[in-house]
C-alpha cells in the first residue's frame, strides 16, 4: 500500500473492511454478520441509540395497545355475568409511564449489542464522498464496503410545524406524561389506525383522517369495509379527507371538505420518510429516482455494483422489522464476501395490531387477477368460538389460483388475524393448496375453523379432490381408494 | 327376496341400506354422507338429541372459560395503569345463565341436522342382534351396514353415587343455577384441569386432584412441570392423590394419603367410558379385549370384516370433536360404497384450554426414541410481545428428527397454543423441517416468535444449512449463491 497522503494524515483517515451506518435494527442484523467475519469495521450512528421499534415504534405502541385493550374488554363484562366493570377507570398517566418502563427495557436489551465495540462504535452523522468514503465531523472512514441504515423519519408537512407541540409524532407520543381528552389522528394507515383505536379505547375522543379510501393499508375493498364498520364504532373515521390544520382555542382546528372538529392534540400519523437528506447519494455515480432513492438489488441489499449496501426503513420498502432484520442480514453476509450470496426474501406478511387484527399475508388482492383467482370468504360474525368470546366480527379474504388451488394470498380482518396470518404464510411460502390446508385438524372451537370456511368456499369451486378432505389431491395423488 | 317371515311380519321388521346408532357429532357426520348416496337409511338416538359437545362438552365449558377468563383479567389491570379492578365480582348465576343460553343456540344449529328425517329418525335405544339387525324396542332394523355411534358417558365410581348431587359430572354441571365456594375436582385430564381452572378465576375456592403425576395428558415432563406450576398459582393441585370421599357437613371431605379438605361439592372428572354395554357388541362374532371392545380399522372405521362401523368417542380412541366428525365421515362412506375407501387420519392435535394454553401436536414426547430425536425448547418468562401482554410465562418444547430436521412433534403450555399448534400441525403434517419453518416471515412483536426460538435451538444443532435461514435447505438444494 502507498504512504498515505497528506490529505489522509490531515484528515485521520480509517480504513476498514466495513463500515455499517446506523445502529438500528438493520445495522445490528448487518453488525451480527459483519463481526462473525472481520474485526476490522466500525459502526457510526447519529443520534440516540436503540432502535426505533423498541424506542418508538413496535413496543411502546404494542404496551399502549395492551393497556388499552384491557381497559375496553370491561364492555364485554356484563355480558359475561362479572359485575362492576363500569367502574373501571384508565390512569393514562400510569398506562404511559408503565409504556416508558418497558420501552427502557426493550432499549436496553438492544443497546447490549454496541456496548463492547469501543473506538469501532462511533457517534455521529455520516455522509458519503464517492462509494467507499465517509465523512464523519471531522474523520475519513475509508471503507471497502459500507452498509447503509440511516433509518426514517415521521413526516411533518411544513405548514403543522407552527402548531408546535400540538403536533406529536410516534417520536414524542409515548413521552407525553398525559393525554389531553381530544385528539385528532391525521393518517389512518397502519400506525395511525393502531394508535387512533388504542387511544378511544383509553376514553379519549378520536378523530381519526386519512386522504385514501381504505384504513390501516388494506387493498382489498370488503376486508376494509370490514375493518372500517368495526373501527368506526370506536372513533370517528374520515376517509378521502384531505385536511387543514389551524390553531384554536389552545388546541387544532381541523378542517375537511365537509366539516371541522377542534382537538387538543393532533398525532401526525401520515407516513415516515427514508433519512437520507444530506447521506450523500449523489456521490456515487448511480441514477437516482425522483425521491432521490437509488435501486437497490433486494437478493443482496447492493446499490447497483457500488461496494455500498442499502437497508432497512431507507429503502423505502417493506417497512417493518422483520423485513430490516433480513436485509440487514443479507447486507452483512454480502459486505464480507468475496462473491455475492443473493438470498430469497420470505413470503410478505404485515400485521396491524388493532382489534379485529388486520392482516395481509402473500400477495394482495389489489395485485391479483380475478380471471385467475378464487375468493374464499369467511365471516367471523357468527363463528362459534368467537361468539363465545365475544369477539364474532370481521372478515377473511383467501386468494388462490383457479388452476391448481395454490394459496396465494390473503387480507383479513378478524379477532387472532397474527396468528392466522402466521399459518397462512408458512403455507404460502410452502407453495401449498387449499386441499393441503384441508388436510390439517382444526380443533373444535377453535378460530382457526373460519379460516377453514374460507378454505371450503374455495374447494368448492375447485375440482374434486377425491371423496374427502382427508384424501391427499395433486402433486401427491389421490391416496384414497375410490 | 324371499316373502317376510312370520317373525319378520309380527315384529314390523324394517330393511334399510344403513342404520346408524347416534346422533351426536360422529353420526351428524356419517349422516350427512350416506343421506347425499341413499335414501334409505334410518338414524336411531337414545337420550337428548344435539351433541356431547354442543350440550355438555366442548361449547359449555369454554363459555364458563371466557368469562372466567374475562374476570380473571383483573389481576392485570393496576399495572397497565387502569384502576377500579379490585371492585369487580363475578356473578356466578348470571355467568351460568350466560353458559346455558350459548349451549341452546349451539344446540339449536345441531338440531337443524336431524329435523327433516321423518320417520327414518328413530328415538329409542337400539342393540344389535347379530351384524345386520338392530333391535328397538318392539321394532328391528335389518340393515346392510350399521354405523354405530353411541357415544361416552362420565365416569362415576359406585361408592361415590351415595353422594347424590354432592357429584356432579360435566352432564349436570351447566345446568348448576349457582355453584358454592369450595369445589373439589377429582381428575385433572384436560377437562379437569380446564374446568378447576375456571372455577377458581370466578372466584371459587378450588381442590383439584389426580392420580397421575402430570396435569392436562401432557407428556413431557418439562411442559407439565410449567404448566402445573402456572395452574398452582389459582388453585391447589394433588397430584398422585388416590382420593377417598364421604359425606361431611352437608358436603363432601376429600380424603389422600397427607391430608384431607372439606367442600362443598365434587366434580367428578376422571374420564369418560364408551356406552356400549348392553349395546350386543358380543353377538357380532368378533373379538373383543378385556374392556369389551372389539377392533376397529381407523383407515375405514370399520369392526373386522363385518358391516358394522364404530366411530366417535365410543370406540376409545382420540375422544376429540374433529376426530369423531372425521371418523362419522370416514364410516358414512364406507357404509354406502362396495369398495372399501381406506383414509388416512389428520396429525395429531389436542388442546386443553387453560392459561397458560396447553397443546401436543404430532408425536408426544413420551413416544419418541430420545437417541433420534432433538429438542428445542422456549420459554415464554422473557418473551418481548409476552411480556408486553402480561402473558410471560409458559414453556414449549419441540422435537424432531437428528437425521433430518424434520419436525415430528411438539408439547406446550404457553399463552396462544391453540394458534401455534394449528401451525405445527401444518407444518408436520406437510413433513417440513425446522429450516422450512425458519424460512417463513416471524412477524415482531409476536409470540410466534417464541416458537422461532425453540426452532434455532434445534437448528444449532443440525448440519449448518446455508449461511442463511434464507437458503432454502434439504431436498429442496441450497439456493443461495456460496
Amino acid at each position: 500500500m502507498a504512504a498515505a497522503s497528506t490529505d489522509e494524515r490531515a484528515q485521520k483517515i480509517t480504513h476498514v473492511d466495513v463500515a455499517i451506518v446506523g445502529a438500528g435494527t438493520a445495522g445490528l442484523a448487518a453488525l451480527r454478520e459483519v463481526r462473525d467475519r472481520t474485526d476490522n469495521f466500525v459502526l457510526i450512528n447519529a443520534g440516540p441509540y436503540g432502535t426505533t421499534c423498541a424506542r418508538v415504534g413496535c413496543m411502546p405502541s404494542k404496551a399502549v395497545i395492551a393497556a388499552a385493550n384491557a381497559f375496553h374488554s370491561r364492555v364485554k363484562l356484563e355480558e359475561f355475568g362479572i359485575r362492576g366493570g363500569e367502574r373501571l377507570r384508565a390512569d393514562i398517566p400510569a398506562v404511559f409511564r408503565r409504556v416508558r418502563s418497558l420501552r427502557d427495557y426493550f432499549v436496553s436489551g438492544v443497546l447490549k449489542a454496541t456496548k463492547d465495540l469501543g473506538a469501532r462504535n462511533i457517534s455521529g452523522r455520516a455522509r458519503l464522498d464517492g462509494p467507499t468514503r465517509l465523512i464523519v465531523g471531522e474523520r475519513v472512514i475509508q471503507a471497502r464496503q459500507i452498509v447503509l441504515v440511516p433509518g426514517s423519519s415521521p413526516i411533518v408537512p411544513e405548514p403543522w410545524r407552527a402548531l408546535g407541540d400540538r403536533i406529536l409524532t410516534s417520536d414524542a407520543l409515548f413521552d407525553q406524561e398525559d393525554l389531553p381528552s381530544r385528539i385528532g389522528v391525521i393518517g389512518l394507515g397502519p400506525l395511525g389506525a393502531e394508535i387512533a383505536q388504542a387511544l378511544a379505547r383509553l376514553g379519549l375522543e378520536v378523530h381519526g383522517f386519512d386522504g385514501g379510501e381504505q384504513i390501516a393499508g388494506i387493498s382489498d375493498e370488503k376486508v376494509a369495509a370490514a375493518a372500517q364498520s368495526n373501527l368506526a364504532e370506536e372513533f370517528a373515521i374520515h376517509l378521502g379527507a384531505e385536511v387543514e390544520l389551524a390553531e384554536a382555542d389552545g388546541g387544532v382546528e381541523i378542517k375537511w371538505r365537509g366539516g371541522s372538529v377542534n382537538v387538543d392534540k393532533v398525532i401526525a400519523a401520515i407516513g415516515r420518510r427514508p433519512n437520507v437528506d444530506g447521506l450523500g447519494l449523489k456521490t456515487l455515480g448511480v441514477p437516482l429516482d425522483e425521491k432521490g432513492m437509488p435501486e437497490v438489488d433486494p437478493t443482496t441489499m447492493r446499490i447497483g455494483a457500488t461496494p455500498i449496501f442499502l437497508v432497512g426503513d431507507a429503502n423505502g420498502d417493506k417497512p417493518l422489522l422483520h423485513e430490516a432484520a433480513d436485509e440487514g442480514h443479507i447486507a452483512g453476509l454480502n459486505a464480507t464476501s468475496e462473491e455475492p450470496i443473493r438470498l430469497s426474501r420470505r413470503t410478505r406478511l404485515s400485521v396491524v395490531f388493532c382489534d379485529p387484527g388486520i392482516a395481509a399475508v402473500g400477495q394482495k388482492a389489489k395485485d391479483l387477477d380475478p380471471e385467475t383467482t378464487l375468493i374464499g370468504e369467511a365471516s367471523f360474525a357468527d363463528q362459534g368460538r368467537a361468539r363465545i368470546m365475544q369477539e364474532n366480527y370481521g372478515l377473511l379474504r383467501l386468494y388462490a389460483a383457479r388452476r391448481d388451488g395454490r394459496l396465494l394470498g390473503a387480507e383479513m380482518a378478524v379477532p387472532v388475524a397474527e396468528h392466522i396470518a402466521h399459518l397462512l404464510a408458512l403455507a404460502i411460502g410452502q407453495e401449498l393448496t387449499v386441499h393441503d390446508l384441508l388436510r390439517m385438524p382444526f380443533y373444535h372451537p377453535t378460530l382457526e375453523e373460519g379460516l377453514r370456511t374460507a378454505l371450503r368456499t374455495i374447494a368448492r369451486e375447485l375440482p374434486p379432490c377425491g371423496l374427502s378432505d382427508l384424501a391427499r389431491c395433486g402433486a401427491l395423488g389421490i391416496e384414497a381408494l375410490e
